[in-house]
């Protein structure tokens, strides 16, 4: 099914803010088979966004509206929706009412406005919206599958994850269940990861994809099945393939970052961690407190200027530095970056210090690119030495 | 003029990246008084592509393409604007030496599809690339005005501010220059500093218009002028108004960030500082430190986990922590959140104190919203209790 994004609202026009809805809609459509041709974006413009509907109707097999069914005036998908397929407006009743009783509550009163979102076209099935107010829509349109979400990110989210996804697929007579496992490596680059499971990409169901984030390479499993449990079982499969060709790379699945991996094996051996930072301005502690929440584990982070030592020796030395001062079992420092700039591009090595009750090990991390570059990847790299100093 | 953006990419609709480069054109054409109606996405199929091409040359007044015209196969913005005017290619034959000459001394060869970021539609004028390689075009196409520019990010911008609007300006009448300052202030909520500027919105040249990111209100003016001197003699009439009207608020223009104003501050008076910081996890070291990089004024942070204290008292008791170890002049400290959980969202404090050779004050900031957002909202309220406490 050839699948159409249509993003309503005038301030995606104006550039005032960045449309991520659609890459999230168009990534979940691509991770479910779904084909996407075109990503439209249209202002709040009844005429033009009725037109746009039409448009996209003509062409695709579905259409995902995100957008435009807020409680302004300016809210216009419902009414549109109405337009296009030449039916009325109806009202969810006991929502109108739960709506009334909960912004009054809140503020007082309640506009007669806000009420049009329990709206939908009447020839509409209302979808329930999880984390917010306006209810969405699933109806047909000249055999046309069409859906109207928020635009607000998370609401959208959680409704294309829980309601539009599952009926696209199901009216697509694709297989009612699709999973998916993200599992997470380090320390290979994308390329060699690729030729390792180059053969898995033959694979139809379950599929396998990359993703990229910083220098970390995720592997994505995805099932199609009639069951939760027969997809997992078809995932489980393919993920022991795929964990033992990258054995030694793998360091979790799915939300485990590595900053939580960290912090649950730091809560396990009773130890708390500071860090010492230079090139990383602090990033890596702020990622360990933030992770850390509600722990005991995390005991701060100091952040100095640069030294005059490079690498090894440089994190090294800043291991001692908040002694006396942090009460910390580990200390991870991370400093002194060497420069070497080459004709189109420069590279440069940090070095990473790792302090436990067990021992001492120093590692220097090779890196290209710009400031920002360095310090991220540097970031990631140090918390991979803490991890492997922690194992 | 109504312009219409394009952007072409199969990566895109894939949601493999999110879409910042139409923000960027559409903030631009709306800068400039251009009206945008759609914004289309289409991936890089030649006959979809032409297609798209054709769709905005019936309704829109100009268009501009993001993306396809780099080196792979898969680049086909060239020929479907040579399919949809009904012309061949030509090819600048000098910059396709000087791409040979470069490629090669950095790789050792090039390949012939290398050479086609040197190709234009015959009846177009090539755009000069000032980031990068591929040339861009400016063509009309039955009396539409259409061009083409990279999808890289950096060379879209350029190639956008210096060769596409100063173009679309003059087609359409436009004055030639179009200049903009962004008055920057902290301190007034935004529909305050609307209100103080309400008459202003209808003066049509210069405009006014209003920018926000975190707590910070930015009040954008812009002229447009038969010359730079010209506009920027509107433009300084404007920002005296504005300046006057918001005395105490204004705090910078353009890129003068509010750490940059700090940094510029401290130098001036010879003072190192030091941050010690318990909510915002040190990302406001981590800015000053960045603003600073190349001087002498940073001195270090220190990120703690949670004391008991709430507050102006747990932000006056971190003051001293540092002492004896982080050889600062000035001491910001930001701790102590005091929650009060409100029903449908939570409200709460932060304690900022500052200490100068001068003397000591303390402060508190009221938040609300996740622990992302205070984070951030705190970290830019501590900033200006430091420029304040600086003044």
């Amino acid at each position: 099914v050839i699948v159409e994004i249509v993003a309503v609202g005038t301030e995606l026009l104006l550039g005032q803010i960045v449309n991520s809805n659609v890459a999230f809609i168009g990534e979940r459509l691509a991770r479910d088979g779904f084909d996407v041709h075109h990503q439209v974006t249209v202002g709040d413009n009844l005429d033009r966004l009725a037109e746009t509907i039409r448009t996209a109707i003509g062409r695709s097999g579905a259409v995902v509206l995100t957008g435009g069914i807020g409680p302004t005036q300016d809210d216009l998908t419902r009414e549109a929706l109405c337009l296009v397929a030449g039916v009325g407006m109806a009202r969810d009743r006991a929502h109108a009412e739960a709506i009334r009783d909960r912004i009054t509550r809140l503020r007082g009163s309640v506009s007669e406005n806000t009420l049009r979102m329990a709206d939908y076209p009447e020839t509409a099935t209302p979808l329930p919206n999880s984390n917010g107010v306006a209810l969405g829509v699933a109806m047909e349109i000249e055999g046309v599958h069409v859906y109207a979400v928020p635009g607000v990110p998370g609401e959208m989210s959680a409704m294309v994850d829980e309601e539009v996804l599952p009926r696209l697929r199901e009216a697509s007579g694709e297989p009612a269940v699709v999973r998916s496992r993200v599992i997470r490596t380090w320390g290979l680059g994308e390329s060699r990861v690729a030729e390792i499971l180059d053969d898995l990409y033959a694979s139809a169901n379950p599929t396998v994809a990359f993703l990229i984030t910083d220098s970390e390479v995720k592997v994505r499993i995805t099932a199609k099945a009639e069951s939760v449990a027969a997809a997992d079982a078809m995932i489980d499969e393919l993920d022991a393939v795929v964990a033992s060709r990258l054995a030694g790379v793998v360091f979790g699945r799915d939300d485990e970052t590595i900053e939580s991996i960290i912090v649950t094996r730091l809560q396990d051996l009773g130890w708390r961690i500071a860090t010492v930072e230079e090139v990383t301005l602090g990033t890596v502690g702020s990622r360990i407190a933030e992770a850390a929440a509600g722990t005991c584990v995390y005991a701060g982070t100091l952040t100095v200027p640069s030294g005059a030592a490079v690498n090894e020796g440089r994190a090294a030395e800043l291991l001692g530095v908040v002694d006396g001062f942090l009460e910390a079992d580990v200390v991870l420092a991370i400093g002194g970056v060497d420069r070497q700039v080459t004709p189109d591009d420069s590279t440069r090595s940090v070095g990473v210090a790792v302090r436990t009750p067990a021992g001492t090990t120093t590692d220097t991390v090779a890196l290209y690119g710009g400031d920002d570059r360095v310090r991220r990847f540097a970031a990631v790299g140090a918390l991979h030495a803490l991890r492997r100093a922690l194992a």
